[in-house]
């Protein structure tokens, strides 16, 4: 059941969500309110702390991009991955870190724009005492638009 | 003079002003702290009302898309025009309109996504009696995003 649940929920991660209303053939203007797509809990595998993740839009033919709004509490944290496409960040809300490996961790703020390369490891999330939420919009390669790794430990987020 | 500041305005809309973080060749995380690109106000021949346009990403090899963040005071709109790419409007506060030539308007509010296909004349703004803001994401096709047409007259914007 648990393998299920989390296959449905990276399904979500990759874009594959049904609930969207930009598909490719659309001719008309679409407006997709806010709450249309479920938004659910960033499983265990993939994220540490409670973190909420909005699907906002699907890749299509002219995005070539999944877009979610995710939420981080205070402490809350993605396991480190790469993006074969790239990502897109607008924060939204609170104070963040961003750490590519290898590298010092960096602030952002909401309102700041972030972009992260594709293949570059990195992770990013809440800062240890405050929330933190961004837009991702996640570029797609050969259907793919994130590449999982292992989680932050503590000693890595607080560093 | 007035023409030469619209050419920079007209840039700017276009993605081309310089103050952008994601270059084509970036090889790292980098991170665009809100307020690095100056904001400008939208031009009388473009738009109703007053309007702050706000620079927040670049068109890349990556994007495929210019990013702005627009800011539509009570009454304000874009004049009528096309995305020869499509447009991706994320609405940010607020409450506004978009309506499709030919189609009855349209209500939008924070946390609602738009999308407008590729060639379909439109506008969008606040309402006539609220504030609306919007992240706009505009699809390159040929190193354009838009095609301007004529303003929204008053009759228009209130039917």
């Amino acid at each position: 059941m648990k393998k299920i649940v989390i296959s449905a929920l990276a399904l979500a991660l990759l874009g594959a969500a049904p609930a969207y209303a930009q598909s490719a053939d659309a001719k008309h203007v679409e407006v997709l309110p806010s709450g249309t797509s479920p938004a659910f809990m960033g499983p265990a595998k993939l994220f540490t702390g409670s973190v909420v993740v909005e699907p906002m839009f699907a890749a299509t033919e002219h995005t070539h991009a999944t877009g979610a709004l995710v939420v981080f509490t205070p402490g809350a944290r993605t396991a480190w991955h790469t993006h074969p496409g790239g990502q897109l960040l607008v924060v939204t809300q609170g104070t963040g870190w961003i750490q590519e490996d290898g590298q010092a961790k960096k602030v952002m703020k909401a309102g700041d724009t972030v972009w992260i390369p594709p293949g570059v490891k990195h992770w990013h999330g809440a800062t240890d005492k405050n929330g933190m939420s961004h837009i991702a919009i996640s570029y797609m390669v050969g259907g793919k638009n994130v590449n999982w790794m292992e989680l932050v430990s503590d000693e890595q987020f607080l560093k």
